[in-house]
């Protein structure tokens, strides 16, 4: 065509465009697409759209892909559009007309989201695995630190007595809710949408039962037009839930970053792990810290990111979905090293001790001093009009010790119930049951 | 102070501003602070902090301000600041000290955040009931509609033979997985913070697994610095659960209003639900579906809003918080009125019968010819073929008949078990379990 | 027809949901349409479409509706739909078919967009007006705090000595560029969009640049498509703006309660405007500042509400743009009451003096000993070393003086430049030619 | 240290934490680093902190640095942590401790300040050139197309005629608006930080004007606290600007889809251009402009990223600033991709002709049809009444034509004008200024 003789480089902007850096992110989901595939030929044969024999040519191919892929051998090249074409191009090589059988009854369009699922399964395992390890290295800087004494604020203000044994609790107890959310997620992630083609499923007899089991999924998305659609909600809910855990690990800096502030210096880390400056020796920069925030800023961000690539579409797959990849894979490494340098740092903190020793603290007693008389038998009224009036005269007298001993106090954390808590939804997660079924896949 | 002598007016303008519209706000909290307070005093009474006879007479005086909050005779004084405060006026003005008893160990922080929680579980009960409504009108339509056909697009492009019955029963499904997300959500809104005072706990003996079991709690937030920190974090998981039931409603009114489209015009509703013009007879605006998109775009944007409200702030109470209330709130309204409108429409809607026999859809059955020949042994590379070339020849004859038999496709729907999938979940919320507690504690 | 005969509960829903709070909201619109149909009619009256006696019928009824509007004798009854209703039924009801002639050659869409368009120029000024009344107290307070040394941040670690001088110049400064984008939303804002009717024109010979002079306007909204298309992007480009001046007022109200803490204590407010506890004597809630910053976060929050209510629409009038008023409306009054709130706080703030006499500040003055020693003459490395040892040695005296010359800094804050940019950027928004134009219209 | 012994791997881990993908961006910095440090030699040798000699000496070995970025020959090695370092390193090696003492008088932090300032300047200067192509080309289709007639839709309905004329005005004219707003943040970001030190200033008595003016910079931000201050604010300025460029292109896109859906099947691209299916005929997949729409979706989240990476953080600098060029940085580049990708897929619409003499049509007229007969005289009540009757008689005739003539309309697009006003705001921008200084600079 004329018109197009003077505009190859037109084309070749438009095919640079519309791929982007897909052929970089696709890497990382080589090794679910030969999977999907090692399904897909099983259930295949199982209905007689294979014989015994193409299915037996085809596993042997894929799992010797599979390898290349865990070994590092496997790319992209740049004239194949992605992860898929790729695969077949290699199956096709090998095998000729059997390798394009494996494209019966799939399209690529339930293929990246078979792909997308089993990746998010395993960024999620990762996730789980790391907020673990952070929440029981917080519980025990509880424990550790249950009788260290700090200011509790309300409005900022010097309020009443913590200690770090709450503040390092807060936050583990908060991960057991984090977690109870992702476990959301992962049961929406966890669902098969394989079969479902273009989004309007096929005459073919599959059977997509059978590769739910195959793939280790714990149930199907059975409405095929749902199935497509699910695209963009699963981000959605995996990035709501992302966004909890980063919302946890930022609060938690930002204590960091008031608490190492020399005014307060409530808490410190050694030299190696701040930056500071050689002439003014009470600096300790927390970078760490304030890294670790704003990532997690970012990624609390991610949930309206892909609402609005995916918002006020009609249904049906539109080309918009390639997009959620560049997002929410990125977010998944930026979390995990968050979990993983929270952990480092962590392990390095220096508690100050006796910090309400400082007469500075002193009125933070008062309420316990009136909730005292009041256990004595005094009224509240009379009580808390006895402490004012020592506190105006100068005549309150305290000792800095609290004795609280509820369910969730200073004196009574209850550190093994809330690791009970955090086990109990981490084992709801079964990723046992994924490996298993994975495992014998390519076994 | 001198100061302030000529700045009466001053002083009233912070007042109304700290305040602003939490009065109204707190009316709907009403019942909730009464319950909590005699889950409390019951709690109270049994470590030995309230002797019996004073326990009952606060008894008594809390099931009569309840009875008037369920009968519309409450309301909070213009000189009376939040709703915790006028139920301590009316219990002090009728009971002179024994009412101010009932503030032993615990705070308006703690009093505000139980009584959300409970508001927050009623709430959530009623859009659980209201999906569920919506989600069977839905399988109903689906079923009903199985075997009328739609055209399927890809990039908004014809592509494939639809029906009917995937298309509703695809936002039936849909909602299931925003019921996950729900569910979790209730599982993180329906913790006890009561007892952990202004979020340090405090040095009184009590009891806080007991008014857990009173209010009908599953668990409690443990550490009192946590169940402080649960504010705002419960509303950004409630708000993202919100968001999923939203971006499903919005996604199913953007396809209505392409589909009442007169070049689409695959649906209709009567002229009493839509609003028209006399001299085009063709108009039929879809009003109601463009203002339920409108709000739960709205909706979608309320995680956003919670994010930003309590980003970066430090731990501890801080008043930001007060205005979490006035974006949750009404939301929970919005996204019910929504629902509701949603199913007074689609008890209406006509399906335009026959759509595909329409010869310019002739093409959607192109993909079906070749899968045909392809199960009739052909190669795919040769079906392909033979199709593309009686198309161009103006050769291709098609039946709009389509044969689609696996699991969630146009002839096998597998709505029972979408709906078992539904009922599965719904179940776990265990409403009934709450409305005994709450029961128990007012009979 | 019998499908609606029990269904009247239906339609009433239906009503209600279409109108929502719409009358309440068009109330505040009703002096711009009555002003926007003054300056319709006269350019009807113009181009022969209505005779001059018809022309000041109308104009005499209209006026006296603008002066119910203004003396609050103007409301919108239940039964009728909206402003514009209301105002045409008014006119008929006195007119009978003059009335109705008012409404050729424009439609509701277009009559509400040009309402808006007035509504927001009035809400601008006001926004202005609190803006620079804030600024001059802020200016006001650097110039008298000027060598007040404050304790300067990086890290949030102390760094260099800082001023209060500059610290309120900061923020005085940050409105100057807050302005330059507000001055831009009003340039979009100010053009007129009357007479694009539906959003496609009408055959009438209208003139469109006649009623942008009577209104006052700056140019027009020339392509009818694009006109109605504004709606939305006016309001995003305004949104933006208001987040600005929102963020501006957010973040001085985080330094505020930083500031406040006791650790800080730099500075504090009268008892009056800020609650405390009287047992501790210490606590100075600064409620005020919280919840300007909650309800300016809140603010930040708009930009993205706006987006989400017209993203991926395609261009043509929906009526999703009606819930646009319901968002912006209320921003303007919470973001006055915030600048309102701080100029009557700031007003009464108090610092603290010497701060940086006190012994824990030393080192932020190392950085000025060593360029001191530079300055002399000594070579940066040497002069950073001697320092460096004398302050490891106990020996680095000091005086908590400092000598900052240049543009901008302490010693020469710049105020009267900043000052006049300030005024440059006022200037530009003209108010005055809006005022004449409109005082014309109902003289 | 014994801590640290073994924790080598920990270190690096910190440090490459810290570092992040700085050196990358960075590098896109150079050049402004470089410019940036030519013009603050040469001022600090005009107030004696520099002997001629120095400055020569300084001056020669930046440029020849700036000579390696131009042609690609500038890298910053992994063993520095940024472009600044790097550039130090380069000077010191060569002339030894001269190199060092171009730091006085400034910090790294309003050295990147300055640096992103420059760099903000050229990509706005690149945005406004891609966007005035696009614009014009939108015109001359808009001009060339005038007359062809289209559909014009309220509510998704068909309405009344609309042309292609008004539909490719008014995106040209969208953008006019869009760069009213981008010339706002243009004016924030031209402002000179340079000499704000850490944010607070220093005692060297540098001259902050000369500088302003040796890099072109319209202005100061004056006071030093705010210059620091202005980072993140520049950039929410910015992105909101970008935002608005992005919405403007995203809504197009929609419009696109839409129309060259088969039902619509207004537009048409050449095949190359589009994706299709060889047995579907008719689709032309427009994955062009799915992804343009997707990319301005996302950088529409951008005003909302660093909103949430900057907020409720107390003034001063704050690592978290780092992670503002992360996404700052690239949005540019995607948001020039997508006004080329438009430009290059627009040269080559395909506009259907005759669109409206499809009986399917004719009522598109019936407005058209009310408004002759009252401008021949009829009452409106009457002349609706009567049209009425003809269309449900089956009697409404009518010619697709239309004959609108006012400003905006079919007939008189006012496209002069809206060019006119694009090229009064284009020259705002006065580029020029700022090339002429850098020229200077390094000539």
């Amino acid at each position: 065509m004329k018109l197009w003789q003077k505009n190859i480089d037109s084309l070749a902007a438009v095919h640079q465009f519309t791929v982007g850096n897909d052929r970089l992110l696709d890497e990382h989901l080589a090794q679910y697409d030969v999977l999907g595939s090692l399904a897909h030929i099983q259930m295949l044969q199982s209905v007689g759209l294979l014989t015994l024999q193409e299915f037996t040519l085809l596993q042997t191919a894929l799992k010797s892909i599979y390898n290349d892929v865990t070994n590092g051998k496997f790319t992209i090249s740049n004239d194949v559009e992605d992860v898929h074409s790729q695969i077949e191009y290699l199956l096709t090589e090998q095998l000729g007309d059997v390798g394009k059988k494996i494209h019966s009854a799939r399209s690529r369009n339930d293929q990246v989201l078979v792909d997308l699922k089993m990746f998010y399964r395993a960024a999620i395992e990762k996730l789980v695995s790391d907020t673990q390890s952070l929440f029981q290295l917080l519980i025990k800087l509880s424990n550790q630190h249950q009788h260290h004494l700090l200011p509790g604020y309300t409005h900022l203000q010097l309020a009443m007595p913590s200690s770090f044994g709450l503040w390092f609790g807060a936050y583990a107890e908060s991960f057991v809710d984090d977690m109870i959310a992702l476990q959301a997620a992962y049961t929406v992630v966890n669902k098969n949408p394989l079969g479902s083609a273009a989004g309007y499923g096929s005459s073919f007899p599959i059977n997509r039962t059978l590769t739910t089991q195959l793939l280790g999924f714990d149930d199907l998305h059975y409405n095929v037009v749902y199935a497509q659609m699910s695209r963009g909600k699963t981000e959605r809910v995996l990035a709501s839930a992302m966004a909890n855990i980063a919302a946890t690990l930022s609060k938690m800096c930002m204590d960091v970053c008031l608490f190492v502030n020399q005014q307060f210096n409530f808490i410190s880390f050694p030299e190696q792990l701040t930056t500071g400056s050689s002439i003014m020796p009470h600096k300790k920069n927390p970078d760490v810290f304030e890294l670790v925030r704003a990532h997690c800023n970012n990624i609390q961000a991610l949930p309206q990111q892909v609402t609005l690539l995916t918002n006020n579409l009609p249904s049906g797959y539109q080309r918009d979905m390639q997009l959620l990849k560049m997002h929410i894979m990125p977010a998944f490494d930026q979390l995990q090293q968050c979990l993983q340098m929270m952990h480092l740092m962590l392990q390095h903190i220096e508690v100050t001790p006796n910090l309400l020793e400082n007469e500075q603290y002193q009125y933070l007693f008062s309420v316990e001093a009136v909730n005292k008389l009041v256990l004595q038998g005094m009224p509240f009224r009379d009580a808390y009009k006895q402490i004012g009036t020592e506190i105006e005269q100068g005549a309150f007298s305290y000792s800095p010790v609290v004795h609280h001993t509820h369910e969730g106090s200073i004196g009574n954390l209850c550190n093994e119930q809330i690791t009970a808590a955090m086990q109990q939804i981490v084992h709801k997660f079964n990723f046992d049951k994924v490996k298993i079924a994975l495992q014998q896949l390519i076994s």
